[in-house]
């Protein structure tokens, strides 16, 4: 029989979720705290791989077993051999057709970003840092020009292993969480807060978010005008872009399914962040 | 001159505030780091001391000095002599009447709890967690017991050093952060989500808040009726309470200080909180 999980870890302890001789990695501790569950070997697939250092609130995998098991039993004997910052959230027996990655129509990212002269320390490692204010108007026009299908080849790693660059993106959604006034008016005027933005695309790219991320503050700061972003997305080159922006403030919030699957697409987590 | 300065950090990796021979506490670190930017011995003195563990928003220190430098300096310095989990959020000259335990007229604290069939993972070492529902109203009626001037010797550490017991408890504010279906609906019943428990008080003993924590747990819980508080409260005795409730979801938000002063009361993560 086939079960999908839900997985939540905190990213900062490891280096991503793919497999590697290391060890060190999300999918080597789950399957490791599966294996030692179910007493035979398994292993694992996907919906979509994060990066060193990056979070996901909801990732979805699915395995084959002959264990048959209640669904919560899954939740919590796997969670009894995990480390304190990987948990399954959730367990369900589904038909051999689903696939986590394949079925999965879109997901969706977070990307959590300190506005502040001073840098992160509560939330050290769970969050992006920049230092000068960000201009909203600016970043959402430039993100209104990545609407839609388009090559992403700008902001393509140059390891990404995707077949096609071209993916269509359906929401970007930039906030401001909260308005303070600043923590130290001495000598910096940089209004200290939280920014929220929140993608949804059919499929991402290798650093694709934080690839859009570095640009969008660019802009934001005013260094580059909106326009900027729609030539850097035509030139279909990497080098155009700005930097990968820092893997820290990047939230998998998970993949999006037909509803006819029945899996729950939401963690106490998601309020959680800012 | 007197300096005093505005510290946030995550306490998962400290033994607490207080300097240690082990070196591992915040108070260590800050010094040193103050020490190495100065190059000449800093010693502070705190408004709170937070226990293994417990993180700060807002932590408030003082210390003497003949070195001249701008304010932010003070804040830019030592940041870059502190490990990723301290930072200095401000820093204020002062007058030389001013003390940051002695001047603070009260204190607040904010408690963060998870409610869920499965234990924290993003969060892990940043909330307490509970398996069981909790009910509002009862709670909130036990917190009620409390507000006033009261003898909290039943709430109080065996080593605390407070000269005296007696207290006075302004506010327990108890409110559930979201309301989310359970993630996992097969064999456990629990809806899960946040809690946030804020005190304030003129000053709290050692351990104090936590062991409120753990009689307004048992409360919630239906273990024991919302009266059960009082009877707890008049005992003054330890041994009548509830254990300990567990340190990783205790935040001390900061002292509150009269307005004369002029210091900063905020920092951009007091939003982050759920």
């Amino acid at each position: 029989m086939r079960i999908a999980l839900g997985v939540s870890y905190n990213g900062q302890a490891y280096q991503g979720w793919q497999s590697q001789p290391s060890g060190r990695t999300v999918q080597d501790r789950l399957e490791a705290a599966l294996t030692r569950f179910a007493t035979v070997p398994i292993a694992t697939l996907c919906a979509g791989r994060t990066d060193a250092g990056v979070h996901a609130l909801m990732q979805v995998v699915h395995f084959d077993t002959g264990i048959e098991r209640p669904e919560f039993a899954w939740v919590r004997g796997p969670n009894s051999f995990l480390p304190p910052d990987v948990a399954v959230q959730w367990a369900r027996r589904v038909p051999d057709a689903f696939h986590a990655r394949a079925c999965a129509v879109a997901r969706r990212y977070a990307y959590v970003l300190l506005q502040s002269p001073v840098r992160p320390s509560v939330e050290a490692g769970r969050v992006g840092w920049v230092f000068q204010p960000l201009a909203l108007a600016a970043m959402q026009e430039a993100a209104g020009y990545l609407i839609g299908e388009h090559d992403f080849s700008s902001f393509r790693a140059a390891g990404c292993q995707a077949r096609s660059p071209v993916k269509r993106l359906m929401r970007i959604d930039i906030s401001r969480r909260a308005s303070l006034q600043p923590a130290d008016t001495g000598t910096q005027g940089c209004p200290t807060g939280y920014w929220r933005f929140e993608f949804e695309g059919s499929a991402f790219l290798h650093h694709m978010v934080r690839n859009i991320m570095g640009c969008l503050i660019t802009i934001g700061q005013g260094a580059r005008p909106a326009q900027w972003m729609q030539e850097v997305l035509q030139a279909r080159s990497r080098s155009m872009a700005a930097p990968t922006f820092m893997a820290e403030g990047l939230y998998f919030l998970g993949p999006v399914y037909e509803g006819v699957w029945g899996l729950p697409d939401r963690t106490p987590a998601y309020d959680w962040l800012p």
